[in-house]
């Protein structure tokens, strides 16, 4: 049940990174987030913030890989909507001052190794969703397109709900979204969305 | 043809913003890359960075509107591919260095006003573009769902791609805001994207 001090501080960095960006996971506000002790910094990242900032991406990023993997064996209509649920959860746990860490450090970090990070998460994401949504019955480029579309407008959709402090924005785009997803139903088969 | 030194600092805190968010944005990197004198600082801004910086977000916020002006009397399908073309003109002309500095300023700031600020932006643009669609044909319900979606989505799309270094996500989002827009379609006048 315990965790070491190195993940409760690359848990704090996460959780920083959502409410403020790169620069508010600093290692002052990582230690007095996460309790650990001063000497912690130089004993578990001796690289330095850019060390533990890798760490907080590559975590993010697995964290949602595995929630990911709880939505096996859905259609695709419940899978957007479960994972707009994963979304709106955060929003609502942190009244709405949380968002996605790994879109804070795109676009806040000035680091070409951190950006390549950030990219290979959204890759892993992405790719992951469109292995659901195939299993759910999509063709594969049906599902690579709304995978691709549900990563996107879900990262956007957290901005306009933190800049408007609503959820409406999660809302509307979830709508949108399902219509995507029920229109590619895999029992119609069909290539277009308009009525035949 | 000669902006005064207030617009510079301000158009050099939009570009600023969106390259590397609040504190890429600081008073020092902003007087070095609008090439305004020190003094300016406490001439123009006499109230700090926080000052400069909503008037940047309402800068970007004005100028993306006078852009959706440019798109009235198009279809919603021509309404998609012009703000799409947008977003991938800052991000082939910046080489994937730049994105959005109202997202920017969402995620990365730490100021209540300022996040009130981005979210008057993002609701401007939303009524801009959900005035344009429904002039375009569409319904005032599917008009607003789009808009929204839109701007989700393509500042969603456009933190992919400056992580992946690639237009692809950008491409693919396009593709699928067309699939919506055209499922709107005013001419079929149907409620449903599926097949009758």
């Amino acid at each position: 049940m315990t965790r070491s001090v190195r993940e409760r501080m690359v848990d704090s960095a996460v959780v920083l990174l959502a409410k403020r960006g790169f620069q508010g996971a600093s290692f002052t506000e990582v230690l007095a987030h996460s309790k650990a002790p001063r000497g912690s910094i130089y004993h578990h990242f001796p690289d330095g913030k850019e060390q533990l900032i890798a760490a907080a991406v590559d975590y993010a990023g697995a964290r949602a890989v595995l929630l990911l993997d709880a939505l096996s064996g859905r259609s695709p209509a419940e899978i957007v909507d479960a994972f707009m649920a994963m979304w709106r959860a955060v929003l609502e746990r942190s009244g709405f001052t949380a968002g996605c860490s790994v879109l804070a450090v795109t676009v806040s970090a000035d680091s070409a190794e951190l950006l390549a990070r950030a990219g290979e998460v959204f890759r892993a994401w992405q790719a992951r969703l469109a292995e659901l949504l195939r299993a759910g019955g999509l063709a594969a480029d049906d599902a690579d397109g709304l995978a691709t579309m549900m990563i996107a407008a879900s990262e956007g959709a957290v901005v306009l709900a933190r800049a408007q402090q609503a959820l409406a924005p999660l809302e509307a785009v979830h709508r949108q979204l399902r219509r995507l997803a029920e229109a590619y139903g895999p029992e119609q088969g069909q290539d277009d969305l308009g009525p035949g």
